[in-house]
C-alpha cells in the first residue's frame, strides 16, 4: 500500500505552517489508471461525494418519470445543499406531489448555512427542520424510490429495498464488492469502496450517453446532465461544487463529500477523479480538487472560484494578507 | 528530522475514516525531553498557544501592577475568549480604566462565538466590535504594557517596544532565537520556535514560584496562577481550555492555539507540554493533549471533558452514535 502523497500546504508568511497529504486517482471507466498519487486502492467512505451514485435506482427504475421529475429534482438528489429557500421551497414541493411531508424524511434537523436563511431563523425563534439537512434532497430521492417500489416507510434501514438498490448500483458502477458499510451524517447507510472504484464510477457517468442501451448509462446521463445544469441546487452560493461548476463551464460535475472527500465526473474527457484527504479537511479537499481540474485542463487558475481555494491569499480578522494555500511539490 | 507520529484516529463504524499526525514533546525547564513523539525539534507556529508568554512583560515589566490588574485580567491577558458578555464586559472596563477604547486595539472585530451573545448580536443588528475578538485580551495587554513604557499606539509593528520585549522573553523561555516571525491572525506579530521550546517555556512556567529572585519567574507564576484560577476566561463555557483546566481541577494549565497546537502546563510536575496537529485540526488537537494529559496522570479519561475529545461517541443529526476519535497505537 503506498502512503499518503502530500498534497496541500497550509502557507503563513515565509512558512509552510501545516500539511495535508490524501490519495487521489483519474480513472477511465473500466477503471484503468491515468494517474494517480498515493495510494489508488485506499479504502474510503465516500460520504456525499457519490450522491449521484446513490440516485441511480431512482432514476433507473422509473421512479423519478413516474413522479414527474425534473432536472432540478435529480439536481437536488445529487446535492449536498446549504439549506437556502431555493433548496427548501422546491424539497417541500416535491414531498407535497407525493402527499408527503418533512415528517416522512429520515435524515435528522441541521441548521440552514445559508447565512441570511439561518439568521432569519434565529431572529424569528423558528427551528430547523429535516427539510434544511443538507442530504434532504437524497431523501426525497429516496422516497419517491420507496413509493414506486411499494416499500415501507424505513427506507434508511440496510435491508431496505432502496438501500438493497443502491448498493447493487453502487458496487457495480464501482466495480468492487463494498466490504463495509457505516451510518451516515444523515443516517442513510454510506458504503466503503476502493478510491479507484470512486473514480470508476465517476468516469461510468463522464462516459455515459443519453442514446444508451443500458437504463443504468441513461440514468448516468441523466443525473450529470441535471448536476451541470443546476450548479446552484447541488451546493449553494459561495460553495465550493457550485462555483467550481460554474468556473468550469460544463467541463466538469463535482461534488464534495465530508471528510476531505472529493469526486469530479469529466464528460469531454470520458475521466473521473477521486481524492480522500487522510485527515478529512474541506479546505485541503477544495483545493486539491481545484488543482486536479486545473491539471486536466477544465479549470483556469486565475478564476475567482479556483483562487478561493488555491493561491489566492489568506486574510486575517483586519483583512491584512497572512498566507496562502498551496498544491505541495509533485502534486498536481 | 523525524515523520510526524500517528497520534489520532476518527472512527466511523469499524474503520478508521481519517487520521491525524503531529508532533509532541514533554520536557523539563532546561528543555530536557521527558517523551516525545515525531519529531521535537519540528519548527512551528505557536499562534495563541503561547499567549502566555507574550503576557510575561506585561506582569514582568511592573506595568501590570501599576495598572492595578487583577487575576481576572492577567488571566483575559492569556486568553483565546469566546466573547461571551462576560469577556467583552471586563475587556470594555480594562481599556476604559486607562482611558482607552475598542478603537484603540489593533486585533480586528471577530463574531462572538458564544451563541447566544452572537445570535443576540444578530437580532439587534449590532456589529461585532474589537472587544469580540478571541485575543482582545493580549492586545489589552500589550497597550497596558505599551502605556507604562512610554511608547506609540503601534502596538503590534515589529520594532514596537512592546514587541522587542515579546520577542526578548520569548527566546528566553523556549531557549531559542525564533528563526521567523509571521502576521497572527489578530495582526499581532506570532515568533516561530521548536516544539521542544515551547515546551521547555511551558516547563519554566511550571518551575516558577511566587517567591523567586527573578522577576520573570514571579510573573511566570503569577500568570499560570491566573490562568488555573479563571478557566472561564481563558476560553469560554464548552471550549477545550476551560473545560480540560477545570477537569484537571489545577495540575495542568492548558492554552490552544490556532492550527493545531496546545500546550500545557504541569506545576505539580515541574513539566511542560507542546503539541502541533501537521494537518492543524483542533478536534485532533483537543483529542491529543487530552490523551498526554490522562498519560501523565492530570486527568481521569472518564471525566466528560475528557470523553467528549477522546472515545465519546460522535453522535450524527438524528442523535445516533456513528463513530469515536481514538488515540492511534503508540501515542500517549
Amino acid at each position: 500500500m503506498a502512503h499518503p502523497a502530500d498534497m496541500v500546504e497550509i502557507w503563513r508568511g515565509r512558512m509552510v505552517e501545516s500539511r495535508h497529504r490524501g490519495h487521489a486517482v483519474i480513472c477511465d471507466s473500466r477503471g484503468g489508471i491515468v494517474a494517480c498519487w498515493g495510494d489508488p486502492e485506499a479504502l474510503i467512505l465516500p460520504r456525499s461525494s457519490c450522491k449521484m451514485i446513490q440516485a441511480l435506482p431512482l432514476v433507473e427504475s422509473g421512479a423519478a418519470d413516474a413522479a414527474g421529475l425534473t432536472t432540478e429534482h435529480l439536481a437536488l438528489a445529487c446535492a449536498s445543499h446549504q439549506g437556502a429557500p431555493v433548496h427548501v421551497g422546491k424539497l417541500a414541493r416535491w414531498l407535497e406531489s407525493m402527499g408527503l411531508s418533512e415528517a416522512d424524511l429520515r435524515c435528522g434537523s441541521q441548521p440552514s448555512r445559508d447565512r441570511a436563511e439561518r439568521n432569519r431563523m434565529i431572529c424569528a425563534k423558528e427551528a430547523p427542520n429535516q427539510l434544511y439537512n443538507n442530504c434532504s434532497g437524497k431523501h426525497a430521492g429516496f422516497l419517491t424510490l420507496g413509493r414506486h417500489l411499494g416499500a415501507g416507510p424505513d427506507y434508511v434501514e440496510i435491508d431496505h429495498p432502496v438501500q438493497v438498490a443502491v448498493r447493487a448500483a453502487f458496487e457495480e458502477v464501482t466495480g468492487m464488492a463494498s466490504p463495509a458499510h457505516v451510518v451516515d451524517g444523515c443516517s442513510a447507510p454510506n458504503f466503503a469502496t476502493g478510491l479507484r472504484g470512486l473514480a470508476r464510477a465517476m468516469a461510468v457517468f463522464a462516459t455515459a450517453r443519453s442514446d444508451a442501451a443500458d437504463a443504468r448509462a441513461r440514468a448516468a446521463w441523466r443525473l450529470t446532465q441535471a448536476m451541470l445544469a443546476h450548479p446552484d441546487l447541488v451546493a449553494g452560493d459561495g460553495r465550493a461544487c457550485t462555483e467550481l461548476m460554474r468556473a468550469t463551464e460544463g467541463k466538469a460535475a463535482v461534488k464534495t463529500g465530508a471528510e476531505g472527500v472529493f469526486a469530479a465526473i469529466l464528460p469531454e474527457k470520458g475521466l473521473g477523479v477521486a481524492l480522500k484527504i487522510e485527515d478529512g479537511a474541506t479546505r485541503a479537499s477544495e483545493a486539491a480538487i481545484t488543482g486536479l481540474l486545473v491539471h486536466m485542463g477544465a479549470l483556469d487558475p486565475a478564476h475567482p472560484a479556483a483562487r478561493r481555494r488555491l493561491g489566492g491569499p489568506i486574510t486575517n480578522w483586519r483583512g491584512i494578507a497572512t498566507g496562502a494555500v498551496r498544491l505541495a511539490a509533485g502534486f498536481a
